[in-house]
């Protein structure tokens, strides 16, 4: 049975289980109570502010009931609060801040080419039923950042109703969706049948698109497979080599820049390794076509900066690393862009290759999976 | 005359002008030559990788001609490189790296209640008819995260031609559009008469809508009125008073949640005060209502962190620090979401009042402003 006890000062409580002791602090309790005069019953959000919490908020008594419902009684404001005990023990932060820089989020998972012979894919009319279909494949673009598609319309627009499965088009200065084949004048080196470094898409915008969506309507030039890299595997193996390359290329900004067309120039400055304050790896930028020229890194670690981003780029370029398939008339893929560079292999005159491009928010396409998990766990409580 | 050395490694060389001597390594040089083989002429962007370039590339020889042109030579790929002198020091990164926490980007300027007699505003005609109105416009919202419009039409529907002046729409489960105005079942605390504190929008979101367009379409309710706070001017308010409360806000991540609706269940893990890696204040995300659970701060720092995140509250509220106004029909205002944060009084049942909201994005708008800064100075040069 767990036992509780209450600091004298009133600031905190101990919660002793099975798994150990966990301290909770006096005013973190009160500002996560979520009694209906703390968080809207329906929305769930707060209707107070922490103005609205005394400064000098102290626990005046607390004890655990055997339903397993500890209650809490804070003064000045003698107002009671029934917590969850396991609400408390899934919340509980009496633990060391994380010292590694370049930890992942516990729902992802990188890869390399060992991926290949189970690149994730769905089928279109099964994901457009919804239901787990669409939860697993939304699931796996979650933990993999990418997801094939396949036996989708082979119409223009088709990409529309990708989107439409889980989220919302990012309009650009390139349009609600973009045209990728081979263009006379071409305003972005994309247009064209140049074969393509694996990079993320738009680095110079910020925040730059989350999601790409990819869809084939033609396919019978020879070449143009695409490639997908795991950005953040080779962020990982960068830091296994050389952690100070690593450092270099998440502590200082680099910078990008596109302003190829009438009316548009935009830039950006942001690392091409992006760690939350607390080392948490959070995205990659790397795109040689508009990296722009860089000066937020001093002239005393200029050489070893560009050395770790050469070595960065190599590991891209390893075969190792990349995952690569064809996508015929009908298929399509979608890409975490903060996370999985693409690129594609030249193609030939000859024959046509014609993809429709579109960008979408991630933050979307994860609510979308949230929410389908989170009522996947009621049904099965019910 | 600026004079010029190799360093006889050819791994830098150091250019003396009346301003101070500044070195360039010859991989960077190499990296940023400007020559039609390096960069694609029309578009700018970079034709090579930095595989293309060999990891011993050197500086053979380097000169400077008469004409401010600087000429080097690369070995072992043999080849010569102009670079304009202006361009060079322009770019010169021969610095120590900022060592200040919370340094703001030159283009931005932090305001207080002080901006209240001059806040930025534009002409819906003349903003339309674009040319220096509309930048000007465009300009002082970069500058001051907020800007009015007025005189547009009133008819819904109308605040998209706000952002056709700069951008597109971000699109999300709120819609292309919202309506702010009292519901029965509000799903949203937005949808009710109550006031609400300043605040920035959807934290819960990564990345958050960059852009706020808040659009009147009716205003005969008592209070409802509008402010803006400076959320950049808020955290450097908290760095002064309290450094070890401003670092806490920024080395910790937040966590922000909002699920109150079927199918939306949207999480994210940030910084109430985000800067980047060396230190440039670039975010603010400030909500009372979708912030959840911290469990990011360590036992040893949450009672601190609570305490600066009560104080940050406070700075917030503090009327010193607040422009106020009303929006009547056919009023707009647009805020960068990632800095301003706003507010609204409460308001009585009586009379009505109907804002229609959406999101754009910023780097659009930064995009548009810039390309027209250029414009202006190609012009002026011609």
């Amino acid at each position: 049975m767990p036992t509780l006890s209450v600091d004298p000062s009133g600031t905190y409580l101990s919660l002793e289980t099975a798994t150990g002791t966990q301290r909770f602090h006096a005013i973190w309790l009160r500002d996560n109570a979520q009694d209906a005069e703390t968080r809207a019953p329906g929305n769930g959000q707060r209707l107070i502010a922490l103005r609205d919490i005394p400064a000098d908020t102290r626990i005046a008594t607390a004890q655990i009931n055997p339903d397993g419902v500890v209650q809490v009684r804070f003064a000045p404001e003698d107002k009671t609060v029934d917590y969850d005990l396991a609400w408390l023990e899934a919340h509980s932060y009496d633990r060391a801040a994380p010292s590694t820089q370049g930890w992942l989020a516990q729902e992802i998972e990188p890869w390399d080419a060992g991926l290949m012979g189970n690149v994730p894919c769905g089928d279109f009319a099964a994901l457009a039923e919804g239901g787990q279909a669409l939860r697993d494949w939304l699931g796996q673009i979650v933990r993999y950042g990418f997801a094939k598609l396949k036996n989708a319309p082979v119409e223009p627009g088709g990409l529309f109703k990708v989107v439409d499965l889980f989220g919302f088009v990012r309009e650009t200065n390139y349009g609600r969706h973009f045209e990728v084949r081979t263009e006379v004048n071409p305003t972005n080196l994309a247009f064209t049948g140049l074969g393509l470094q694996a990079h993320t898409d738009n680095p110079y915008r910020d925040p730059v698109p989350t999601l790409q969506v990819l869809y084939c309507l033609e396919s019978s030039a020879a070449g143009g497979e695409n490639m997908v890299v795991d950005g953040f595997a080779a962020a990982l193996r960068l830091r296994e080599e050389d952690p100070e390359g690593f450092a270099l290329l998440a502590t200082h900004c680099a910078k990008f820049e596109y302003a190829g067309e009438a009316g548009v120039c935009l830039t950006s400055r942001r690392p091409m390794i992006e760690l939350a304050p607390d080392g948490e790896l959070i995205g990659i930028r790397f795109n040689n076509r508009s990296c722009a020229t860089i000066t937020d890194v001093p002239f005393d670690k200029m050489e070893a900066y560009y050395a770790a981003y050469r070595r960065l780029g190599e590991i891209i370029d390893d075969t190792a690393m990349e995952v690569t398939f064809r996508l015929e008339p009908g298929e399509a893929f979608v890409v975490d862009n903060t996370r999985v560079l693409h690129a594609r292999k030249g193609y030939s005159g000859e024959g046509t290759r014609w993809l429709q491009g579109c960008y979408a928010d991630k933050d979307g396409l994860r609510s979308a999976y949230h929410a389908m998990m989170r009522d996947a766990r009621v049904e099965a409580a019910e």
